[in-house]
Order: structure tokens, then sequence, then C-alpha cells
């Protein structure tokens, strides 16, 4: 049984001290958050004491953090957690600094704990068949991946002024399942990005609609499409061509009926957005880190797959401010292993 | 080079004339219709001559004729052109009295003249591909079959009077369709009708809604499900449930777009009746048609399909109206080969 | 909250006991099995206590029973449980004898006890976004309603020969939903059934592939069509024709990964039977009990309802070996209110 | 009545001879090709006469020439065709050469005469409805342009090698689709394209595989996904996502036949190439130029059309190979009005 920690009571801690609790192989022991009242709430809700991140990570007891608390922080948390002894499996992104992303890898890694980063997508049903026929061979190799990730709606300007801007704080899980997908880094990545759903988060300084495209050393292309903004829910779609054929995962919707009428014939929209579309892939993410902590074979997601994605991240941030492409090589510090 | 004659020219009498014209193989010589300006505005469109029936009937030099006439004259025509020589393909239903068509059998069959009857739905290359697929073994046995079958509005309540019934006049297509993808004609037929959509069409004496359903021999069963309005349109689906597997044919639609909205995903329309959804079963019949006469093989539809079609329209008639069952054996008088 | 008692450890069983835990305002209190190791094994699971269902049924703290035993025993035990003054939820059907029923209706009406009927499929969300869709006036008046409800494999011959039949063990259900659509029951059902899946199920005197039609006062009509085998998997659709459209739900699809090959574009098969189809409706079907219970609102599937699902699985058996449409009415006598 | 040359007697020729021939206000007057035979061939299927391009473009008698010659022709027939008074549609590409087609630009525009340019997926009825959707204001403003554009299968290398490369060969149709859709030019260009389908054709100097990102002056982006294969077919898709929500014209299939057995949910392949996909849409583009010729309005695709189509292929071709985004102002030199 894992004794877990859950550094963060916000509405993504939610999710996890779900998952957490369900589990038959982990239980809750305690929440902590910057606001009192959060983590007692929680912890009061699953039966778990509400503590500081110090206690938490101090108490020998516990044997794992899962840490959901604001990416500022994330990087500290890590390197306290596993010079703890934890196995740790914190949110996305590492950090929005790619420099103390590396540092946070140095130390973490020093301590041979286990450290898996959240791409919960990864552990969605429907992607991970979509690599499970790849990988059986069904379209022949590889050639031109297409990823759509669309947001429902834009966040507040307050937001995107801390998120660290679209690449970082959204595209990062596109960066991470092209990757997945792809089993290999790109060479290369160009990006553009402009604000044309929200002119105010373009005088933030960030963009809200943005296409990426990423060429690999074998002849491979990766685009990435993002935007802020889509009016029927969250589009959240892969798209593979292989030599033989091509495989799609598709969104999925809220029901199955469908109307037909003088007005055409109309099926429901998407799952509105991440906390319905991805529930699933929360509990298998939670699933597949309590086993690989049980079994000691490693996480699915390393820190090392964290930080290329940041990587990504910033090189493309890098391309859409100067209108060159990004050689990722440059940008990605190797690590000492 | 087919020589033909078309007899009637009306709105499905067009059609054909379209399709006689466009063939490499066959030309359109004259029309007749019992109003002297239809057949005199059809035939200087396709170059060709207004004549009367009799004369087109008597010309040696016409091969084949295309009867397009009202339904109360069909067999009277069919007689008179076999008894003339001509190859013959008549459009549904061969007759509203099944003592008549009988006869007409007897008649023309005497002559050994071809007789085809204008199931076009055959012809289609969707339901062809169903029943290609099927006898290619794709989903094993055939266990229950389903049509469904929706007009987009209801005829007016005049043309209902006259029409024989929605078994004789709409529903004779499905019928056909059964015994096309069955292979065999059913041993009993049960069928339903109310008027839920025109209680003007039930006070003629007519249903607009029903449900007819056949059992054969070796235990299979079809139904088969008609209504007079579809407010999206024409609705013609085939469903085949066999021992490996089911076989749909779906509807085809006014074009591919797709819009996404907050109100839900919506495509476009089934094309809206039979001229738009069956032109290229109408043009693959009369190239079937002309191909057979050409080369004196059989037609793919006979003069016995359309009497079974209407032994079954007669049968779930009196099933309907007597609330029993009918062996169609005991309505299906065999004709002496 | 209620404390609850389940009698039946089975397969189906162990589905409710996942809901009546997980739910926020009930507990599994005590389970018993004619199987002692089955209900020992649950129990622990769950943290509940193994007892005889007579003991249940007389401890005075335990609220309400769920019932997931042999059908046999459904009726002694909605009485018992009633007259001790439990609330109970039913797995339907609740008697394979229409009689039974009967009598089981007389005497839990007299307790005053809700009774509600385990019809789970009117809470699966698709379905109730049909009927939703439907009330709001989005196609109109009702005219035709059709029902597919395909298992994916006959079950074995051993169980057909206890089951009442595929009437009153598998279309029930069917039966329950077209009632629940269409908000009335039928006047007239005739029925047609073969055992063209398996001739031992024919041998053993039931069918495997059944259509039922069942005409309305107001001239609407209803079909709906089994079978025991789909190779593709558990095929569950409704389809209601109205008069200003229509409306359907869809299976729903084990994910949604499309492949396009030379082969042509496939996407995944229907979820493959009803624990994996109907989990959700399960969950909800258990919370529309307790806060009916809880609220003393009527229970929304109830015993008349059970009663009336099995009075026209009497009627279509009846209707299939007479080859005669059966009046519901002459089946269904009418209980005392 | 418009009596029109066609110079080209080539496969393409073809499906335009069909188009002329069929035109109710057009016939087909001449044919001339660099192969004796094929003009002849085709002059006689169609009731022509086999001529000489020059004699044709000087015969006073000819109102219009449809140019389907090889690409490195067209510039020299444009400009002929137009100074002897014809009007004119041309074949995509205008030329290879860019600098040629502004000098033939400057030529034509001072005959005054109709230049139309063949980009006839303008014409086809899906993409035609989406625009029309998106004008009736159906999604809101643009924001987000998708065009997906894959060729069954490679051409021979030998092809490849005169074809003046991917981007002016295949891409130019998407490059003017996103024209037509945008309803203005991009102000940037990044493209990259490799060989991952066929390394002979990257031996070639050529690619098989690319994606191209352009931006425009009021923040949108567009993005277009090029292959040379898809095993499944010719896959033709466009999706625009705008403020209110998303449009997306899908594939034309085969045939609506949909199979499920235990190996999925399969439907049919897309049409296989541009002559199955386009038939409707050459026909329509035909129709487009009779109409504009007869009537004296100006053509629906203009010769700026096309050597903006150029350009934007030119700059797209030049930073595939240098890794730098193109402006394409700095391609596009302005044409004197």
């Amino acid at each position: 049984m894992l004794k877990v920690g859950l550094l963060g009571a916000g509405r993504i801690g939610r999710v996890h001290a779900q998952a957490i609790a369900a589990h038959p192989y982990s239980e809750l022991s305690a929440v902590s958050d910057a606001l009192p009242e959060a983590s007692a709430r929680l912890a009061e809700e699953f039966g778990a004491n509400a503590r500081q991140s110090q206690e938490i990570i101090s108490d020998p007891s516990i044997n794992a953090v899962l840490i959901a608390t604001p990416t500022d922080t994330h990087s500290d948390l890590i390197e306290a957690a596993t010079q703890a002894g934890k196995a740790v499996l914190c949110e996305k992104p590492v950090d929005l600094s790619l420099e103390r992303a590396f540092a946070c890898q140095s130390v973490s890694k020093a301590t041979g704990q286990p450290v898996m980063v959240g791409f919960n997508r990864r552990f969605d049903p429907n992607f991970a068949a979509l690599k499970a026929a790849f990988e059986a061979g069904e379209v022949g190799k590889a050639e031109l991946l297409s990823i759509t990730s669309f947001d429902p709606a834009p966040p507040p300007v307050s937001y995107v002024k801390v998120s660290g801007g679209l690449f970082r704080d959204m595209m990062i899980h596109d960066f991470d399942m092209a990757n997945f997908l792809m089993g290999d880094l790109p060479e290369v990545i160009s990006a553009v990005g402009t604000s044309v759903v929200d002119p105010e988060i373009g005088a933030a300084g960030d963009v809200d609609t943005a296409v990426v495209t990423m060429t690999y050393a074998d002849g491979r292309i990766a685009v990435i499409k993002n935007s802020r903004r889509a009016a029927y829910g969250y589009d959240q779609r892969v798209e593979l061509l292989g030599s033989e054929g091509m495989l799609q995962a598709q969104n999925i919707l809220e029901n199955s009926v469908v109307k037909s009428t003088s007005n055409g014939v109309t099926g429901a929209k998407p799952t509105y957005f991440f906390l319905e579309r991805y529930m699933s892939a929360y509990r298998a993410e939670w699933d597949a880190f309590v086993r690989s902590v049980n079994s000691g074979s490693g996480v699915p997601v390393t820190l090392d797959d964290g930080v290329a994605a940041l990587a990504m991240a910033e090189a493309a941030t890098r391309s859409a401010q100067s209108g060159q492409s990004m050689v990722l090589a440059k940008v990605l510090k190797p690590v000492a292993k």
C-alpha cells in the first residue's frame, strides 16, 4: 500500500485525490496547500490529514508525493521530495525556466528516486489504442503526424500572464504526445503564433492560436495546431499518416444521440474540457505510477520526458518570436546520464 | 444500336429519356404521351419523334419500348409490345390487380420477348455493393434483414386514392429489395399500417406508416419500415445481420460538410428524393437492359420478379386489414413455366 | 445514509455492490447468496457482512434491499421485503409467471413500500438524452419507434431452457424501453421468432431471432428487433421517427480510433456487452433509487412497469407461437389501484 | 453557343472534352495535340475536327480555347489565344517560371480577353458549400484554416523531375483553396518538405511530404499538409476554425456501405483519385466559364489568381530549401493594373 502525500488541493489536486483514494494499492495520507482551507476541506473529504508540504516531505511513513502546486514551486518540491527518498508524480510543466528544469533534473537524478511527469494524455485509452495499432504495424512506417488541440475557451488574461505562454502551458502536452507517438525528438522546430482569438492575450505578450512544424532526422514531419477557443468544446484529435494507411483518434462526444431534421443531421459536441475528457486517463496515469513504484520498474513518463517537452516549448517560443527555425539540440542541453 | 420508343413523357419518362439518349448503344427514336404537348416537348428536346403509342409499338424499326405510363395501362402495353416483338422495360408496379398481372405474365411469356421491371434500386451502387459484400461471404449467412424507406413528404391525397395503397405503390420497391438480397421469397407476411402522418390518408382508406415482417422457410426474418414523411429527407437504408457480422447501406448526403458549433456537430441531410438519390441507378438500370437485350441474355429483373413483389404487396395489404399473417403461397398463384 | 442489504452475489450483484458502496448516501451492510462462498467473498471485498436473506430482510436497521437473485425467487423476496418495511430495487424480470407477478404486485402494493424494477437502460445517458430531446419537442410528435438489441453471443442452451424465453429474458428490456419512450402501452402486439442462429435453441423451445411489432391507440407503431448474436458486439440502438425529424441513439464504441487503409476506413466495435455498455446506467439507476427513497418521492421505474413489460413478453410469446396478433389488454389483467 | 477549341488531348483533355460537349451552350469544334493520333481519336469521338493549335487559335469562328497542354506551353498559348481575341480557360499551373507567368500576365491583360485558370476544386460542391456556410456567418470570423491533400500514390520519378516540384505541381491547388477561402493572400509563408515516402523523389531534388504554414496580416493562420501517398486513396479535406465554430469538408467515399464484424466497423475508402473525386467540379468549372464568357462578366478564377498561387509555391519552395520564412510580397511582384 503506497502512502501518498498530495501537494496542492486545487482543481487538479482534487482529480488526483480521487484517483489516489480509489486505487486498491494507494491511500491518501496527507494533503497540503498554500490555502489552509483548501487542504483542510480536501483532507476531510478523503479521510486524510491536512499538513504543511515540508511536514509531508519529511514524514518517513509517506512513500510518494504527488505535486499539483503552482508551476513555480515544482522544481523545488521535486528536489526536496526526491532527496527525502520519495517517489514523485509531478504535474506538467516541470518549470517555466528551462535552466531551472535542467538543474532539477540533475539534482533529482542523483537521488535515484523515480520522478514521473503528469502527461496524462499518454494514458488516454484512445491515444493509447492509436499507439498500439501503430506499433502493431497496422499503417506501416510513420510519415506525417498531426495533432489538433483546441481548448473550449481562453483563460483569463491574468492567468495568461503567469502561464509561461501557450507553448509552455498548453502545447507542452502536444509536444509530449508527439514524442510519445514518434518515439524520437525532432531535429528542427518552427512555429507561428498570433492572437486572433483575443487581442488582450496578444497585448499580454502571448499568442492564442499557433501552429508548430517539426522535422525529424529520418524525414518524418509533425505538425501541431493549438487554439485557445473552439466554440464546440474541447477538440483533441491525433492523426498519423503511415506508409500503409492512417490512424486517427477522434473526439469523444457527450453522448451518442443523433438528430435528423430539416436543418441537417446533428450529433453531440465533444466532451467539454479536460476534466471530463481525460478522467479515465488520470486514473490510468495514477495506476501506472503506483505499479511502477511498487514493482521498482521505471516510470512510464520520466523527468527527461518532461524536460524534453519543455525544451520544445522553449524552441517554439523562440521560433515564433524570431520567425526562424530552431534546432532543438541547441536548446536542449544534454544532461549527464 | 437499340432504337427505343418511350411511352410516357412525365417526370420519370424524362429521367429515362436522358438515360436512353446518353447511352452509347441506344437511341431515343419516338416518344408518346396521353398529353400531346408533353410528348412533343420531350421529343424535341432529345431529337426524337412524337408519336402515338400504337404507332410506336407497331413500327418494326423500333426494337424496344420503355413503359413509363400510368400504372393502369402497364399490362396492356406489355402485352401489345411483346406481341409486336419488342423488348420491354416497364416501370413498377406491373399492375394494381394481381389477377391482371398474372394474365399479363402468361401472355408476355408466350411471346418469348424479354420483359424487365423497373426496380431501379437494385442498380444503386450502394445496395449493389452491399449485395456483393454479402455474396462474397463477408458477414456469413443471412439472418435478419431490415429495410428503412421513408419518403420526404406525403403525396397529395388525390394521388393516394389511385395509387393502390402504400404497400403496392411505395413498399413494392422494398419487397423487391428483400427478394434481391435474400434470394428467395418469404413464406409468411404480416403487416401493420396506420395513418399517423396524415388522417386524410387514413380517411382515403390507405396508411402512411407501416411495418411488415416476413419469415422465410429457413428461419430468416426480414422487416420493412415505411413512412410517407421524414422531415430530414429521403431515408433509404438497408441493414443485413449475418452470422459473422452486419452490412449496412447508409444514406447518401447532400454534401460532406460538417459544422461544429455550440449547438452540436451537424452534417448534411440525405439527398432529397428519388430523382436525386437514384439518378445513377436509373442510368445503370438502362445500361443493364441494353446489355441484356443486345446479348440475348436474360434481363436482370424479370416480369416474375415484378409479379412476386406485387403479390407480396397484396399479402401485406390483406394482413394489415385483417390483423392476420398471410401465407404468400396462397396469394401468389404459380404461373406455368 | 441508506443501509442496504444485497440479495445475490453473482455477476450482476457485484455490479450493484460497487454502485451501493460508491454512492455517498448508501452503504452496503450485508450480502446474501445461495452459495455461502460467494456472499462471503463479496461481503469481505466491500466491508459488509455475509448473512442469510431472511436475516437481512428481518433486520430493522437495514432500510433497503437490492434483489439480484435468480428470477424464480424475485416475487417471494419482493413480498417478504416490502412486508418487512424495506424499500426494494429488484432486477428484471419480476417473475416468469405473469400470474405470480400479478399476485406479488397486489401484496407489495398493500404494504405501501417503494418497489423499483431494474430496467437500467432508462438510466443510460444516451437513451435519457434521446428522451429528453424528444420531450423538448425537437422532432415533433412520435410516429415510429425502432429498437435494435442484439447480444454479442448466445447464452448456453442450459440457460435458455430456464430463461423463460427470449421475449421474457432479453426483449423485456426493449418492451420497457418502448414504454419509457412512448409513454403509453401498445394496444396490439404481433411477434415472429425463429432459431436461425442456433438450432439447439429452437430444439429447446426458444427462439434466437425475433421481431415484434406493436401498434398504439393513436396510430403510432413500434418495432423491436432482437438477435442473440452479433459478431461485432453488443448492438443497442434506438431510433424514433417523429413528425419533424428523427432521433437516434447510436452504439458506444470501444474507442475513438479510426484506421484508413487500402481495405477501407475502420473504427472500433461497440463495447462488448452489458456490463461495459451500461456501467454508468447501473450507477445512475442506483442513484435514482437512493434519491427517491430518501426523498419519499415515487421510484422512477415501478413494479407496475415491471409487470407491464412482463405482460408484453407474454403477449409476444403467444403471438410468435400462434401466428396471431395479441391484444395486450387481454393479457394484462388490470390490478386494483 | 460557344465554339471551343481544345488544345491538348491527354487524360485531362478528355475530361474537358466531355464537359464541353455535354454543356448546352458550348460545342467542341476542334482538338489539337502534339501527338496527331491523340487529337484524331478524341476529335472523332466527340464529332470535332483534329487540327493544329495555331490553326485553332487563328480561326475566327472559334470563340474560346481550353488549354490542357504540357505546362511549359501554357504561357505561349495564353498569349497567342488572347491576342487572337479568344476567351481562355487554362489548366494549372500558369507556368513553372514565375517570371514567365508575370510576362504572360502583362501580355494577356493588355488584350482584355478573359483568362480563367483551372482551379477546379473551387467548383467542388462540398468546398463550395463550406465557403457558402462560412460566408453566411455560420462559424463567425475565420481564425485557423487547415487543408489536407494527399495523393493515393506518388507519380513516377520521371514525372517528378519535370513537374516543377511538389509545391508548384500539387500544393498549388491548396494555395488557391486557401486564397479562395481566406479571401486574401498571406503575408508570410514557411515550409518544410522531406522525401520520406520515396527516397528517389528526394534524389531527384523534390519532396513528397510537406507542411506549409501561412500567416495573414490580421493574425489568421493557414496550414497545408501534402503527401504524395495515402494508401487508402485520395484524401481531400478542409477544416476551418472560426470564432463561433468549425466547418469541415470531409472525404467523399466510394459508397455508403458499412460492415461490422469482429474486426471492427468498416466503411468505404475515399474515391480513388482526382478524376473520380472532382468530376462534378470539372463540369461546374466549365459551366462557370461558359456563363461568364457569355454574359461578359468576369471569370471566377482569374489569371491573377493563377499567378498568386504560383508565387506562393515559389515562396514555399524557397522556404523549404532555406529553412527561413518568406515574405510573400517579396516574391509576388505586383503587376500594373
